[in-house]
């Protein structure tokens, strides 16, 4: 099935989904919160671009895949059914292939610019204790990326539900990961999506690599509490498929 | 009816939508605000964050419950005929309780940083006079949290209304939220909803606590006045409940 | 005519959104651009509120009204074929009155902080020349009011014209006030409307009142220019009243 | 064709946009950008300036023209079979047209503030290695042009396409142009768009003259790029016209 043409163009499509991701949102952070005060985007701006590269990504390719582009959103959509299990190795895999070509392409144009060193600058990479931006320990880092993974899964569920109004779950979803950055970016330069923090992570150093674990783990299990909780808790008793929702 | 499953997923998304507004809003303010100037979000950021609570919750569950998230807003929909009064005590109960909860989780997460007070940080609570953010008296206070809910409810009450753009209602009541922060953060740090005002407060010291009388107050008062008055200034003559006015 | 329920309720809707965009626009800029660097809203706050009272207002009664809030707008939509010009004295004069009513309570609200006065603080309104924020000419002033707010009624037309999408009118709508105020706030402190620059300018001493000329008249002047030429430039042959546009 | 009334409002409907366009996204940049720290818009204001223009614009007038305002785009269109090739060089010098009007009139009002000077502010100028705003060099800027202007018009053919939502397009791409600007500022400016950099470069002075080869050059390859391989790697196989698109 993997082979199909209609699969080639899911899989194209969170390719292209996951690397606009990876490369806005961290391209961003790295490229512009830097300048002079009052001029770079701070944490507003870091905020807002990972918030539209959703948005915008899931109006022009989520009516193919479904718009992912998460491997957390991808495993909760099938623990909430909203996907076949056997598709999410191709859609994981796609991802993190997508967002760690995101991070080399950023390292390219990062270093265009003198002096620039992607391990000095942390290169958007996210971190908990010493590597937070903010000096959060393990333990608030941990509960945060849990806590708004199922956060954004609910949201992701429950905006694509059959009762929500069409054509907007792109929007609402997008802006939901905006959002979940303006609250904790000081706290782990906010990960919810392992293929953004192993995207930029693995050309951040060894000690941005030793933290990924946290944001595989998190993620995922925010992610599977959300999807197996859904129906339960909220859901209409007829869901479809993510790429259905989004279509016109 | 509380028991009947129905009311139990109305009653969860209420939940979900009322954690995530404290949660959200309060979250940014509290983690978001610190940092080296021109980084830190500010009010602006605090401002987009909770209107976006608003935005993204009443997408993901408005077809559920209705997306109050706020017994002001339950209140002014019982008084404008929008739902049953006989259900606004499970609501509101409802919201207390998630605005305690969202309150709690911050404040375990915000002590992960060494150092931290819910108490000398303010913890985003709301205040008059000297707990006032810009120093506003109690008059002023008073009045712009009554006109502000006003304001609120009557948006809600007219974006739902049933020749109103389908679809559309969730993205202008957020809005809606984040212009009311963008006014009144300076005057009051912006209540217009007592679940959001107890929620922190109750965590902020005693100083906070007794001041959360106006921050109840006000804001019912407000919601009130604009559901009670509604249909004779505005209102079309068949009026829909929220949920099926958040419905596709 | 101007007693029939039906016009009360479109006065109603026009006196409110009038008041919202006033007191939420001005209400911004003179309570929440102070505060410390990085804190306050800045110019991108105020242009942010300015739009999104439109937005919201639009939403909320722009199926009742036309959602004009701006005599500027009234009278190009007049010019524009798409209310009666014997609607547009009833429409206007609440205007004015909404933009006066709103300068009184926001003065009521700002003068609660020790030490506010409107004259030295400028309360928000327009000018040119020395009274220009950042000290541009009067022909610049004469030609960015008349050149923005003849962008703001093509967009107001084309927006609404049968072919538009429906439903997003006002959302656009609003957001291109924001991007009128994000180029001209530093150069007049954008206008646009005359009930705006009314309703702040009373209670801003007699050199903002010597100023308010060019604020009646260049908004006035724009908005006829865009009414007039839309149809040869742009329009349908089919053009709908403003009301029917917004509605679903 | 060109002087059949259809074909004029399509020309027209370009032209408003594109003034609109490098008029609102480099009068931003050129008039809102000083002030005082915390007050001026900063690279944040420009980003969205930008991308509203295109939201703004693309819903006033893209159900004429299908909103381009954009030479890359006019042939990113082409190469995707959204337009006629022999229609793209009415639309392009159209674009041209617009945008150095544009660039004119906002000389204009820039000179009304004393001691302005196009040349030493830069004029909101594109540019590259010692021109370019945080010094990155040739490559980084080609790439990242090339790049940028390629996932510009993937989102542009895919938001457009027959399954996406309808209405909601314009949105989508003008949220991408605010994106792509986060991204950018501080690698070139920003262009993507020949219009938007001949239209203020030539006003510029000789050295930035001198280098608006590269924002001609890039935004073109990268536009044809996306528009000859979408089909291939997302398409639908029933595309339509993307004034059709635009439409109700």
């Amino acid at each position: 099935m993997a082979t199909t043409p209609s699969t080639t163009k899911k899989l194209a499509a969170e390719f292209l989904g996951t690397f606009v991701l990876v490369f806005g949102g961290c391209g961003t952070a790295v490229l512009a919160t830097s300048g002079e005060p009052g001029v770079g985007v701070g944490w507003l701006g870091v905020a807002l671009a990972f918030g539209l590269t959703v948005v915008v990504m899931a109006y022009a390719v989520g009516h193919i895949s479904g718009g992912h582009f998460n491997p957390a959103v991808t495993l909760g959509a099938a623990a909430g059914g909203r996907i076949a299990w056997k598709e999410t190795p191709y859609y994981i895999g796609t991802q993190l292939v997508a967002g760690i070509a995101a991070g080399a392409v950023l390292l390219l144009i990062a270093s265009g610019r003198d002096g620039f060193s992607a391990k000095d600058s942390g290169f958007a990479s996210n971190g908990y204790g010493d590597r937070s931006p903010m000096d959060y320990n393990l333990l608030a880092c941990l509960v945060i990326e849990v806590l708004l993974t199922a956060i954004f899964i609910w949201v992701i569920l429950g905006a694509t539900d059959t009762r929500a109004p069409k054509g907007l779950a792109p929007l609402a979803i997008g802006l939901s990961l905006t959002l979940i950055h303006l609250i904790s970016i000081p706290v782990t330069n906010t990960s919810v999506n392992p293929a953004r923090s192993i995207g930029v992570g693995l050309f951040a150093g060894s000690d941005a690599i030793a933290q990924l674990w946290l944001f595989i783990l998190a993620p995922v299990a925010g992610g599977l509490i959300a999807g197996f909780t859904y129906a339960f808790l909220l859901g209409d008793d007829e869901a479809v498929s993510l790429p259905e929702a989004m279509e016109s």
